[in-house]
């Protein structure tokens, strides 16, 4: 297939708070809920860079949608890099999440490669790396 | 922060295996293993369309660097889209997914927004729905 990601879609247990911590809290731009004309239809989607989408869609929904059942969440599933062009750009937006109420799973600090990086997690657990790679200019 | 993800980082159990299954099996472009120099430190980068990158990263070592436990797997907290231009477009990646060992977990279809998908699992359960969305032109 191709080398190619649309859309990354997080499973989220409550969809209003998901939508206001990275709308609100974040700055990300979306037209916030939209689908809800649809059972298991509701879902929120986010424009990034680079034509990359980024959804919110509820667990039960998107449990229903692949005939699989909701289980417990597990943080060690994946992760999304948010890569910076400074180190002081990496502490600007964790202090960015932490003041939109995301838990500080590691604070910013220099990595084993060089960089210098932290991880927040959103109101799902789902973690975010927010990280400065000297050989990856942001 | 800006509307950027620039690396989605996958957990896996088996980084060989892993490997194996999106290079060889979905022909995604790979250096294979990198960095073993380091402790927790063997990774697997693919480039993607769009400067966009996929890693595979021991589900222990991104434990290890976050701080968190490793938890049992959890196949509802987040997918992968890959979009495509038509209904055999999709069928095509989803033999190809099969082919190269991926479970089928649910038969592309016609979904519920006027499109046509299918769901498969990677070796360690994570999902990527294959779309062809009348919306989104792939």
């Amino acid at each position: 297939m191709k080398p190619r990601i649309t859309l990354i879609t997080l499973g989220v247990d409550d969809l209003e708070k998901s939508l206001r911590f990275y709308r609100d809290g974040l700055g990300l731009p979306t037209d916030g809920i939209i689908g809800q004309e649809f059972e298991y239809g509701s879902v929120v989607f986010f424009d990034l860079e680079k034509g990359m989408r980024l959804a919110l869609w509820p667990r039960k929904s998107l449990a229903h949608d692949s005939g699989l059942p909701v289980t417990a969440r597990s943080a060690t599933e994946f992760t999304l890099a948010h890569n910076v062009s400074s180190e002081a750009e990496v502490d600007k937006v964790m202090r960015e999440a932490e003041k939109a109420g995301a838990v500080i799973v590691k604070k910013a600090q220099a990595t084993f490669y060089g960089g210098y990086a932290g991880y927040f997690a959103d109101p799902d657990g789902h973690l975010w790396e927010v990280a400065w790679n000297p050989q990856w200019p942001g």
